[in-house]
């Protein structure tokens, strides 16, 4: 990592919200499963597996709330909702020990859901051009540092910056390839098998940050039986939708988080679009730019900041409130 | 999956081995790191980080036993270890439940532990060749099939088979691009980041299958510190060592488990010398071939066998015999 130079005054201490999370996880069941996936023949007597979508869970005894998807964004994998890189609990424990079953997912094409090869293969052999390679993307440690908002240049800090800088190496091996490219823009199939995860659940929030920011509503515009609500984390608005696509999306709940240091004060003009729109046609939407609430300094990664169990309580309270209608609503 | 034939008589009733786990899982901790990991400059002001290996974990309350490390084969990502394709429950809760700290590490240059894609991009961008491709490799539907002995010939059954052929569809999910030749076969990057993870945990069972069946011994060779025992699941014996080489292993027990329908009656020759070898250096060495010891019909993945947990008995009465030295050992 770079040497890492504070800028302005001290950094506030980042205060965790002190409950007694130190005890036992008491899991009624965990484990792992894919949803989709399609066969694709590669050659004489030779079939594939693509388009699956691998997910993890964790599912706490007692009452629960509503089952919670979550998929990570850009370049990531599902290590992002988990233990943070300086070792303190992720989003993925905290909302289970919250009492909601909570589902990770490998977007299709990263990690354990692995990625179609056979036009890399064909290259290789000859039988397409180099041209027909999809691109690969990945953010480098210099572009992650100031475009995940660390800081104002790579290896200097925000003042207030809540991300744990200390541990940028650790984050860094985070980031690993990403070739969404080679999926439809207009058909991801993760959209798909989002919808049809929070179907087999029987109901679900889903969670998509940055590059999956907007995987929720996709999902809920392919179907939305099972859907219950919808967070998009630091973006996503869809402001060229059709009236009755607005109108689907109306009919469930949407929370959207963006966090601190932003270059223009939010919310961008698609959110504006988006929110106008969704509430015309009678929607629930709330829009939270985390400094207005009084929560300060937060990053691009707010599940992996030093407050990031205070930012996963104000999903907790959203989705009680908004979809699990306590507190009268 | 192509329509499953039985071959010969029937399918004889796997059977579980009775214990009630059906309890609430109860952890000390769950969740995951990274170990190793390279900077690589890819262009002005821009690195990445390679060669880091994801480790998941759970940790159960009380008195605990040896932490085991286990790495999967081939075309496959840590999901080997988990929950069952077919539902039932995987080697990593089943061994917490036996008391053990459990890692599941994804390779180097797969699943959560990302790959290195500069020379994918070189190629598209014309400025190295596509003979320069790495070779990816996956095994398809119908190799998978005879390949990892679940019947003779592709939707047909062996009589006894073990493996729940009935979820094969969710198998094939799990069977994803491998970029292992990227690396150098001679250092492969997990065999450090294994070595580095057992002296981490403060001493550690090393578990490879099939692809990564002699990582163990490849990981205690580039450092033993840290490594207690050695269990390589169908295969991986290395017949052509230093005396050095087999003097340092031969410091370590070590098991070899192969499971039914081989092609040819195990111990293979390289297996041979690699016992013998061991052997005459005072090597602590169990050959396990399991039809001899009454378990049939066992195939290449016998941890999602549907006797599965039977298996895993075997493998963890050796840790519990050569490694924790119960029993009188």
């Amino acid at each position: 990592m770079p040497a890492v130079v504070v800028v302005g005054t001290a950094t506030a201490v980042a205060a965790q919200d002190g409950k007694p999370e130190k005890g036992p996880l008491v899991l009624k069941a965990q484990g792992s499963f894919f949803v989709g996936g399609e066969t694709k023949n590669v050659g004489p007597n030779n079939d594939y597996t693509i388009h699956q979508m691998y997910v993890q869970y964790m599912i706490p005894v007692g009452k629960t709330g509503v089952p919670v998807v979550m998929v990570h964004g850009c370049c990531l994998s599902s290590k992002s909702w988990q233990q943070t890189p300086d070792g303190r609990m992720g989003w993925d424990e905290y909302f289970v020990r919250q009492g909601h079953p909570t589902y990770l997912a490998d977007q299709v094409s990263r990690a354990r859901s692995g990625y179609d090869e056979t036009v890399i293969n064909q290259v290789k052999a000859g039988t397409l051009p180099p041209s027909s390679l999809p691109s690969i993307f990945r953010i480098g440690h210099q572009g992650t540092w100031t475009g995940f908002r660390f800081g104002p240049a790579f290896g200097s800090v925000y003042p207030d910056e809540q991300f744990p800088v200390e541990a940028f190496d650790e984050f860094s091996k985070q980031i690993i390839p990403d070739i969404n490219s080679q999926l439809d823009p207009t058909a991801n199939p993760t959209w798909t098998n989002m919808a049809a995860l929070a179907n087999k659940l029987g109901g679900a929030v889903l969670i998509g940050h940055s590059e999956s920011s907007a995987f929720p509503p996709r999902a809920a515009l392919i179907d939305p039986s099972g859907v219950r609500g919808l967070i998009q984390l630091e973006t996503g608005c869809l402001a060229t939708l059709t009236a009755d696509q607005y109108a689907t999306l109306a009919r469930i709940p949407i929370l959207i988080v963006v966090a601190d240091h932003l270059a223009a004060p939010p919310p961008s003009a698609s959110c504006v679009t988006y929110m106008t729109q969704l509430r015309a046609a009678g929607g629930d939407v709330t829009f939270i730019h985390l400094p207005e609430i009084g929560i300060h300094g937060n990053s691009h990664m707010m599940m992996l900041d030093k407050n990031n169990l205070q930012v996963a309580d104000v999903l907790l309270a959203w989705i009680g409130e908004h979809v699990e209608g306590k507190n009268g609503k």
